[in-house]
């Protein structure tokens, strides 16, 4: 076993401070991963501070990991000292069931998180995520990471990236179509850029008239403020999809009534507390679906990830050190940064 | 034109009585239908009491007709007079929209209700529908009837039944599917036989026990009371596809709790007040999708009708005269019909 250093929450109220814990032994099929960068996502707050109310503390937060192979077991096959490698929000699942089968582990009822769940090599212990200098994860859970990218600007396409990638690949968003975006944060501002390199005819949805013009800087060919009702209403029933990345409790209705007839909303995000009710002659009357989706499975994340080494897109990050997240938590709160907040884990390893 | 007599809602509060009118001049693509027989749909209720606030009157209701052809205009292609017709939702549409070019004349901004739209061929009036001793419609809006069902028990065909075939037909319920019918009424009861024709194992939900035999011998392979919460959980991730035929608000998280990964319960009815709001986990953490569906095209009708007389499925009805019309709007709100109601209109002719 190796020492790991890292940040966690010891409880739901205090800031992050230093922890140190014991990642398991390097198994046959393990990879172990010397941790570079870290995303932010909104979730690791939820969890700090335990909002979904399943959380277990210690908590290390994290699964936007990118890092560099230091060791891999006996039998790994696929990854050798020195590579690239990231791992996303999930280290394991049961890998019998039906969606393990088609590559869909993320809907497998026996998925095991990066953070926050039971941890089968550590009995009693949650799996602890990449605000930690290293970390050991069976390979086939392993990514692959060009070195094409700015690496840095790489994590967030863990979680944030393949969160936006799969939906839009699953209702085949492509050109000729006309695509929306709810929301211009971590997630939407990627849905943005695959929606626009998928070569839909783009448009993202924001509350706020100052995100214009960087959406449109993102790839966004129009940018319709959701407020504004008579911008809504040149809209009306003339998208094929749209991805809602906004988890705050809002008015859905608006955003169905701009589908076409067998069009789709997708939420990614799950509200705290519920949406007003959706109106349900919307779905009726032009055959629409509202639908959710769940990240994406390890196939998909290798695709989605090869995919933007050869489209050059990555995340717009601001890189902060590991002394600062609190401080990046509150502003992520404000939604206060463009667009993900990446941990540099060089900095945890020279407070040490 | 020729004087039509029928039975109308002179206003909201009011029963039923006689009104007579003029139907419109036989015009060259026109059929003139003799109703036979009528079916009684809980959206003539809703009309009658202008629950939907949109009711012009007199108000003649009636979309589920079967009848005798007994003129045709000069360029009708597909009838001739003596021939059994028949007429369901809809009398018109705009013709040239995308829905309208795909055959799903239900979805076109610009169709026209069978009663209760504005009638384009005498102005300033609304349409009047099949509680009516006859009807002019455009043969592109006429269906036929095979001789080889009983007639009365066909009218309910025109409304309930292609409100379930279609969505049944759209998610592509057949063998190998475990497929789940919500509600055991006029459109539940055809669901079922439906599901079960196409070669889905159908599991009918209902609240009230005293429906398990009947649903069984209308086709469902299993029967689950809804209200037990045991019964539901051995259901769970199990489903293919939910037809929810309730228009009552109710919990929809118990139900698409029981769809498998990617699966969709599509709902048919327009509630009067909102459903309790969907827990948006539900449709996240499994791909699931929240659906509506609206009756379905003219092809598609026409599709169900030749499907029918090929399989011999009709409803199950309970004939009245239209002098008990008001008395039967006060059953089927008691739900005390099995399953639908169907106007005898000969009852109409020899009041007359």
């Amino acid at each position: 076993m190796a020492k790991a250093i890292s940040y966690a929450a010891h409880d739901p109220k205090s800031p992050l401070a230093p922890f140190s814990f014991e990642r398991r032994e390097v198994g046959n099929t393990d990879v172990q991963i010397e941790i570079l960068f870290c995303g932010v996502c909104h979730s690791d707050l939820h969890q700090v501070r335990d909002e979904w109310a399943n959380s277990t503390f210690p908590l290390v937060p994290g699964h936007e990991i990118v890092g560099r192979v230091t060791q891999v077991g006996s039998n790994v096959k696929h990854f050798k000292v020195g590579d690239l490698a990231g791992v996303g929000c999930m280290v394991d699942s049961c890998g019998t069931c039906p969606d393990c089968a088609e590559g869909l582990e993320q809907y497998c009822n026996h998925s095991v998180f990066t953070y926050n769940s039971p941890d089968k090599h550590m009995p009693g212990q949650a799996t602890y995520g990449g605000y930690s200098n290293q970390i050991v994860v069976d390979e086939r859970f392993t990514l692959k990471i060009s070195d094409k990218l700015d690496l840095a600007a790489t994590a967030p396409l863990l979680c944030a990236g393949i969160t936006t990638y799969s939906p839009l690949r699953h209702w085949k968003v492509g050109p000729g179509q006309k695509v929306g975006i709810v929301g211009l944060g971590g997630l939407g501002h990627m849905g943005v850029k695959f929606a626009k390199a998928f070569g839909a005819h783009t448009v993202l949805f924001t509350t706020s008239a100052n995100k214009v013009e960087d959406a449109k800087r993102l790839g966004a060919d129009e940018v319709v403020i959701s407020k504004d009702s008579e911008q809504m209403q040149q809209h009306l029933q003339s998208f094929d999809f749209i991805l809602n990345t906004v988890a705050a409790p809002h008015n859905l209705d608006q955003f169905m009534a701009l589908l076409k007839r067998d069009g789709s909303m997708c939420l990614v995000g799950v509200p705290d507390s519920p949406h007003p009710s959706p109106n349900i002659a919307n779905l009726i009357f032009k055959r629409r679906q509202l639908a959710g989706s769940l990240i994406g499975g390890i196939r998909e994340t290798q695709e989605m990830l090869d995919f933007c080494a050869e489209h050059n897109i990555t995340s717009d990050v601001e890189l902060i050190a590991i002394q600062d997240i609190n401080t990046a938590f509150d502003r992520m709160l404000k939604s206060d940064v463009k667009y993900r907040f990446v941990i540099d884990i060089a900095s945890l390893k020279q407070a040490a």
